[in-house]
């Protein structure tokens, strides 16, 4: 017998863009067919809508719009079976649904079963389980194939019926988000599953940034044996191909690029570049501003500008105060010399002294306090938003999660921009990526400077953030065991640190809250991002 | 045989205040029995927690106080039962839980079997269905009492469940946010569940504002015959005390207020109203801050913050520059003056020179644009923000409903402030409210200019914002169908409004994304309120 031969699209399908999906996944489904070969071609779940479409899902109009894409894609498929994810409008219910197409028309649909409504997912609040859905499973040249949607994986029952109803190879397409340290949690579960049920599985992920999202591909086969072959190369674009042997089930892969670094500090930066560059492509900027302050933190979103849009497309603006030391002013200019990129310098002395001339008469006889430091800060952001709006491109912003836990930053001034490329990255996390990043591809692109000086808002003389907060160790760990983990302010104690200085921190990110509301979306990379991961009231009196 | 005597505690109990809650509570049973002689006393659905405690419920130690706060409540209740919601863990899994608490113990706990995942309600993510859940039932002197929590209602189920149990009054404890025209439907939906199982109803909602969201109380009874009883008065706090008969199954109101001005307007305006004066409050605000243009918006929210907050602990700010007209000043005074706050007045002009003199070599040989028009805008909102980061007190923001849907508002620059009070108003709403607050209690607070005037952004000489939007009243009713109403392009088009007109709104709907997610929240008026009951991507492909 010979093998069959599938094809799963890791590629980027963006939200919304209904028919320009649709019109992509037929030509790609022509390639399948023609280029590679496949009987079989998958792509990613809900791939018409893109994913998460969020509320887009309750307009009839963009329902009705996906339903029309399917079924004039279905038509087109002759000589391969297409699987493509979608969301299937039925009278007032909608479902997660992927059908299969084949011979110019829709031959069947599965209903995702269980719906995730938990971190970054709201799925239960736009679809439906169908109450009478079950397996999929239908054939393709002698091969009983069926198929399960994402969530449905990490229960055992939807794989456990599919493999019943007779599928000895499952696919799976899924849209689920990046997140660090999830792909060996993935790999076991497929192992896991794959002896539960002895199906091989093709397990599909779409590739891409959404806001807040970045979705990383890294798709990957498990042999009907429990053997999990290497992912694909992560936050990349590619097709993958392989060959199903029904007599082992087990794949030999085709076209499968695997063999990029995958380590944690890669995976991260990969996931930042890319929810940078795809933020800005989608929404129609090719080019970018960056406030350098000489500091680590716009350091390294100078860095991954430059890795996501070109240094041609990123410009660096000095904006130089009283304040700003030489050195500030001398590494910034490094940065840019060294990325390559365009540098301009706006002393926000002018600005800065006509506000404290217009309040002078209110603010008579007061003492000058973290307002003026604000203000600075206010100058810079408006002066960098000013240059966005007369020449276009996007304002990227440059805290990090250490900033925006703790509120250390000035809502309408640093806070300014449009996207947040290391907003999911702690302080020590930064510098770590810092560090990594200086190790690949050529020169250093962040001074060794900037990485070991002490930072510093640098809003008044001598100011260290070392004056404000704790060392940013303990602060990141305090940090880390309240916000990802949940932990109590008494376990965080227990654990050993100074009590004092856990209430302060932990008094800071309750009074914060009101600024991340308003703060621009950033890629998440760990396990409970602020944004759409982390739903806290503002107004809260818990303590 | 004696009635039954039942109070509802039509209060506020802030989210998140657990112990401060639970003394509250614990203090309003007693008053119950024994200044109002109850019988039989209900607390709001998650008394104890406050609503929404959105992410609090994934803490463990948050958790484990409402339990902590429960336990020690049931041991002070004796002479009188009480029914208190709270979230209830039991291992893995939370419930939306109300406890009948008696004779010093928990007597019985009826789980929440409907949990609302639509519009501004996320209960899924929090909360499980229990399985094995079903009617409450007990008895309180020889009337046989059930318990269902609000959206349970909505389901003909959980109360004829109840009903079956044997249960002939039903107690329905709510956190149900205000929306305007709501009550009708709500009092159809008690005639029909009455009609459908012969149990009297006591209604009791909670009251207050909580972020985006105002809980307007107007608890209501429903006789066992299908009668329904005049809402207790809307917005303010109220013990609410009626005798039932149970040989009748009909309602005595012994102490019921009921008699305010309850139409649309009223309604709308006590909802902004509480909604401005509790978000501050609960977030420790005794003063705010108004940038005064001396147009409708800012009067109107000048007005709201006199009503909830007092004249003198509201300042009102004119921040002119050479664009603002002589009548803007005059009739920011007038407001002022009419409304006794007090008024600064910090021209903006020495800023304004200040970043234009900073982005000169940047800026040369461009023309001006609408840079220098957001600058100005800019201008405003730090130096708003700058007093009351100098003074204290919070910044409120007055932008529109049709501003935000079309941004037509400057981001960083009026958009500054921790809460925008008219936010969920179209600009015709806006209109029609200031001509109602002009009618009641005195003298007009707005005077008749501001209302009959021309809506200007003052940023330029002579605009008018006409020049850039549409006529409000086309403008605001194409809004109206195509967010509230979920209409697409088309189906506006077909109601008869041009169809260049519609594809200009619609398009400033959309690439204005961005700057509702940067958005300070204010409250829900409508149907569909921009923030967390209307969730859509920022990066979209969809036209």
């Amino acid at each position: 017998m010979a093998p069959l031969r599938i094809a799963l699209a890791q590629f980027d399908f963006p939200v919304g863009a209904v028919a320009q999906n649709a019109e992509r996944i037929a030509a790609l489904i022509a390639q399948a067919r023609d280029v590679h070969g496949a009987d079989l071609v998958l792509f990613p779940e809900l791939a018409i809508s893109g994913y998460p479409p969020e509320d887009l899902l309750l307009r009839p109009s963009f329902l009705a719009e996906c339903e029309e894409a399917l079924r004039r894609l279905a038509q087109g498929v002759h000589g391969i079976v297409a699987v493509v994810g979608w969301p299937q409008a039925a009278g007032a219910v909608v479902y997660n649904a992927a059908s299969v197409l084949r011979d110019g028309a829709v031959a069947a649909t599965y209903r995702k079963r269980e719906l995730p409504n938990y971190a970054v997912f709201d799925e239960r609040r736009y679809f439906e389980i169908d109450p009478d859905g079950g397996a999929c499973v239908f054939d393709v040249d002698g091969v009983a194939v069926g198929l399960v949607i994402c969530e449905d994986l990490w229960f055992a029952e939807p794989l456990a019926d599919t493999a019943r109803a007779g599928a000895e190879l499952v696919l799976v397409p899924n849209a689920s988000p990046f997140e660090r340290d999830k792909h060996a949690q993935r790999d076991a579960l497929l192992a896991m599953r794959v002896k539960e049920t002895g199906a091989a599985l093709a397990y599909l992920n779409v590739v891409g940034g959404q806001d807040a999202l970045v979705f990383d591909g890294a798709s990957v086969l498990a042999d009907g044996d429990g053997h999990i072959h290497p992912a694909a190369r992560a936050f990349e674009d590619h097709w993958l191909v392989a060959d199903y042997d029904r007599s082992t089930r087990k794949f030999a892969p085709v076209s499968w690029p695997a063999d990029g670094d995958e380590s944690r500090e890669a995976l991260a930066w990969r996931a930042v570049v890319r929810g940078t560059r795809d933020y800005c492509e989608k929404n129609g900027f090719s080019k970018v501003w960056i406030g350098l302050s000489g500091g680590i933190d716009s350091a390294l979103v100078l860095a991954i500008a430059v890795d996501a849009l070109g240094a041609q497309n990123v410009t660096g603006v000095r904006l130089p105060s009283r304040y700003t030391s030489g050195l500030s002013n001398d590494l910034a200019e490094r940065q840019a010399r060294a990325a390559g990129v365009e540098i301009l310098t706006i002393p926000i002395e002018a600005p800065f002294r006509g506000f404290v001339e217009a309040l002078a008469p209110a603010f008579a006889g007061r003492e000058v306090d973290a307002t003026e430091e604000n203000l600075q800060s206010r100058c810079r952001g408006a002066i960098l938003m000013a240059l966005s709006n007369k020449y276009g491109g996007l304002l990227l912003t440059t805290g990090n999660k250490s900033e925006y836990a703790v509120g250390y930053a000035t809502i309408y001034g640093d806070m300014c921009g449009g996207y947040a490329p290391i907003k999911d990255l702690y302080k020590t996390e930064v510098y770590a990526l810092a560090a990594w990043r200086n190790t690949v591809g050529g020169a250093p692109v962040i001074p060794v400077e900037v990485i070991e000086r002490a930072p510093s808002a640098e809003l008044r003389e001598n100011q260290t953030d070392q004056d404000s907060l704790p060392p940013y160790d303990t602060l990141d760990a305090i940090l880390y065991r309240y916000v990802d983990q949940e932990q109590s302010r008494d376990d965080i104690v227990r654990a050993g640190f100074d009590a004092h200085t856990v209430d302060r921190v932990l008094r800071l990110v309750r009074i914060s809250e009101w600024k991340r509301h308003q703060a621009a979306p950033g890629p998440k990379i760990s396990h409970r991002a602020f944004g759409r991961e982390r739903r806290y009231p503002i107004t809260s009196g818990w303590r």
